[in-house]
């Protein structure tokens, strides 16, 4: 099966069309789980990593019947050194194993023999990082995006190439107008282009995009645009962004897009007071899951 | 002392503005070594990891005293998985205790808190896997850069970040005109802005510029453009572009870019028609010493 239909699928099995994110840092654990994988200052990468490890997978042991997927940040593990490399790894094959669809947030941008490495690396058939898909950005043009699309044709994985970012200064290039239209546009356009021969049966290409949730117009206007590329929405939570602000990048049926949140679920035990990080991630992911629905509803009636 | 002056302190000592590109590919071993290292049909990570530390470590003994710098390309360390990145940090390692000057090839690209954290990764004093470089891709604009230009600051670390690449697409969007000019040439001067605080004695900015040697005109455009900004120029060789190609990447005086080569050095052995990789590498790298810097007296002359 594609894998934009195990995506697709999964959201629809938990009605829910969110990502964690799990972006590894030591500062994340409640205090109790610090007591006990004492880390000697942050200089310990391997104790960190352990404390990690049971963190991610205690997250994963919670949401993974309510949430249909991760996302793995690989710059917080690539940070710890190899013990973070060997989490990431580990993280990733868990996720498999309790049967969510995985993202390496990596992304990777190469000329086009580098990028045949590094697609070997995350979406070969015993690829060391498996996941199912991987974030890319596009600024080197089509021979080093088309190394990844063939892998992901090859063996049913898929990707999220960079379109409109959700950080602060993702204007200063992305916006600049070319031709009347934004360069984010273009590159959207691209995308479409590349994702074409791997439609699935839901619609939508397993190659898809990463807009955004902090952006809203642009958001709304690129789901115009890109009928068939389904929207990997960062912003979401803790980096700024509402329910209503990324409605607009889901198609009419609520379909085409999902929402990652990290340190929002990660760190739910916080703003709840309590030391019980998983009853608190498995809150927070059901109130975002209904806060999300409710926004595309009430769109919908709007 | 700034990493930039530290580069250009090795160029002016070996007289040689070049480096040595080890992207590691158990191809490119020799017949002898892939007998010594068998790996099982390539299924072998550990072993393949082993050969290539070997090979590495040869190939940085003999041209350590000719070639001031390494460029690893992370991506074939990846493909490797946790044995390949252990390999990246002990090559990286390695040639710090030869004394070149190193580039960890990441092109790595975020938001800024993960930006933060790549940073961490490469740059910090402390960092798992220590360069003097990194490369970077500039899409999301200045919040996914200044982190590490913060870090290159406080601990005399340095980018170069991707303003025209050698691949053929490079200009799909890098060729996109925005108010009369290419899109390269405002990331060309946003790299220049991003570096002006990181300038070193030699005149030139701890952040640096990638400017493919495959495009000639471009090079010299961006060369009188970027007076102050080092350029890294892979390109050379085994992708196509001769000396004369890219003697436009250099100032007046011969300085301001270095060359890579990866497969032409690696895989000297192989024209040469001979199992002695060392001494292959050796005299081309010589040779390409020569070929570079007598394009560069030849252009002055002419």
């Amino acid at each position: 099966m594609k894998a934009i239909d195990r995506l697709v699928h999964a959201i629809e099995r938990t009605g829910n069309p969110s990502a964690l994110g799990l972006d590894a840092r030591y500062s994340y654990l409640p205090q109790v789980l610090q007591a006990k994988y004492p880390a000697d200052n942050g200089k310990n990468s391997e104790a960190i990593a352990e404390a990690l490890r049971f963190f991610n997978h205690s997250l994963i042991d919670v949401l993974c019947e309510i949430v249909p997927c991760v996302k793995l940040q690989v710059a917080y593990y690539e940070m710890l050194g190899v013990p973070g490399m060997e989490l990431f790894r580990d993280t990733l094959a868990y996720a498999k194993e309790k049967g969510m669809v995985s993202i390496a947030d990596i992304k990777r941008n190469d000329i086009g023999a580098t990028a045949e490495a590094y697609a070997e690396a995350y979406l070969a058939p015993n690829a060391p990082f498996s996941a199912d898909f991987v974030t890319l950005n596009g600024y080197l043009g089509s021979d080093g995006i088309l190394p990844f699309t063939k892998l992901c044709e090859e063996n049913e994985r898929g990707a999220f190439i960079l379109v409109r970012t959700s950080n602060p200064s993702a204007g200063e290039f992305q916006d600049r107008v070319i031709d009347g239209r934004p360069l984010y546009e273009h590159v959207g356009e691209k995308v479409a282009e590349w994702g074409a021969p791997l439609r699935g049966d839901c619609g939508y290409s397993s190659v898809g995009a990463v807009v955004g949730a902090t952006w809203p117009e642009e958001g709304k206007r690129l789901r115009l645009m890109l009928p068939h590329t389904f929207f990997l929405v960062p912003g979401y939570g803790a980096q700024g962004a509402s329910a209503d602000d990324l409605a607009g990048c889901f198609d009419e049926q609520g379909g085409g897009a999902i929402v990652n949140a990290s340190r929002s679920l990660m760190c739910a035990y916080v703003k709840r007071k309590t030391q019980d990080f998983q009853s608190a991630a498995r809150e927070e992911a059901l109130r975002m899951r209904d806060d999300i629905t409710s926004a595309l509803k009430n769109r919908k009636r709007g």
